[in-house]
């Protein structure tokens, strides 16, 4: 048992998805959430940059006693996970690897599509992820860097949004892919216009298997807490207009307990 | 007469739309452009951070021997111009008052529509510089926050551009302006839909006017450069993937002379 709190970093608030799914499995747990506002989006940032926000963040996690950190932004596990695991001595877990163990336990025909932002798809980690399974599935990226900003303006409806989900599914469609992993904080939000176009298919929300995966793992290493009060604490590195109105959006509940915090470089 | 170059900075390369009218206008001048793309984009941080910013942004420029300062960035003209001047040695000048002077004098019922960023349009700062020339006219804002992913996506023509370019620009179109200001780097590219859907009204593209306006001053402040080798280096605080592509979308020429530098928070 250790009473520490679980770590939480994403390049904004989107991560608070995860966040959501956690509290769902381990009401108990304290969780510390940074969400770096002040340099998001990472997803258009070069590797270097990512490597190093990456890091900062750990770091800051670790400085506020986080016994295990989850890196809840797929441009970060894309790119960033070995150093951070490299660099920091607490266990971590990043997004890609649960979703892409839970796709090859649901599929039946071995075709499966994993969409993201343009860095999560092009930088080829989903292919790596599953080719350390040995699969011999097929699996096909799509980049829908449009969905993003979509969902921060809450079009999660809108006729537009249909029609561009419709242009960047379509090829998933025609390749007949049984299974759909969704690879970025922001696309669960979008699941009703995604399941309207791909219809009836296995859907992979990768939050939900990140808070499997950690409460396993916590088990594991016995670092569970499962008498703690539950408290949620919020780091934002910047506080934009309307951070709580989509954070809110994101988490399902109140946004309490927030502060704004410097980093080193944000 | 000053053979030092002009700065110009933006949060991203959006800024570079506005180099190009600087380079018809004066293709003499040495140009030095900052694009802090590491942070970008400003329009969703804090005033305080986007003062932060801009300062360190205009403290490069004069490192690197800027005899005017030209801030190609709209949410930055929007909340930080003043304090930048007051920092500064250099004259400056933002991108909001040029545009708001030419849709004054061109249009004729006085009812001007402006469209921007969600912070742009909120900050209040283009009816606030309306308001310094003490018209009587009616000014109209529409934040359009997507098509700034769009124009980066590429997606100039596409029905869900159409569709999101209707949705946003129908009020402006019930209010009937007769006068529209496209207040954000991005969306001259934007101008073939925005006329398919406004029709035959009058727009005004403000780099086009901020060009205009820094002929005039660097004359009158007698900091010309006549004979100059009209070169242009460009400063990025990040190189992310597809930089070039986009930048020479707005550029309008082959981006030759470009290297990543390090600002003390970028």
């Amino acid at each position: 048992m250790n009473k520490n709190p679980i770590g939480v970093f994403d390049s904004g608030i989107g991560g608070l998805t995860v966040v959501k799914e956690i509290r769902k499995i381990l009401p108990d747990e304290d969780i510390v959430y940074l969400g770096d506002t002040a340099r998001l989006p990472y997803g258009t940032k070069s590797v270097d940059a990512i490597m190093q926000f990456s890091i900062e963040n750990a770091e800051f996690l670790i400085s506020r006693g986080a016994k295990f950190i989850v890196i809840a932004c797929y441009s970060s596990t894309s790119v960033a996970l070995d150093v951070v695991q490299k660099k920091c001595s607490v266990p971590i877990i990043g997004v890609i690897k649960p979703g892409v163990e839970q796709a090859l336990a649901i599929t039946k025909t071995g075709r499966i599509g994993v969409i993201g932002t343009s860095l999560t798809i092009y930088s080829g980690a989903y292919e790596k992820a599953f080719k350390e399974f040995n699969t011999r599935c097929e699996i096909l990226g799509r980049a829908c860097p449009l969905f993003v900003p979509l969902v921060e303006e809450g079009w999660l409806d809108h006729q537009a949004t249909e029609l561009i989900a419709q242009a960047y599914l379509q090829p998933l469609k025609e390749d007949n892919i049984d299974t759909l992993l969704l690879g970025c904080t922001h696309f669960p939000l979008l699941m009703p216009v995604i399941k309207k176009i791909m219809g009836d298919i296995h859907y992979v929300d990768a939050s939900v298997e990140v808070g499997r995966e950690l409460a396993q793992q916590l088990k594991e290493n016995k670092l569970e807490n499962p008498r703690g009060l539950g408290n949620l604490s919020i780091y934002l590195t910047d506080l934009s207009m309307n951070f709580k109105e989509i954070g809110e959006r994101f988490l399902a509940e109140p946004m309490r307990n927030f502060s704004r915090i410097s980093l080193k470089g944000a």
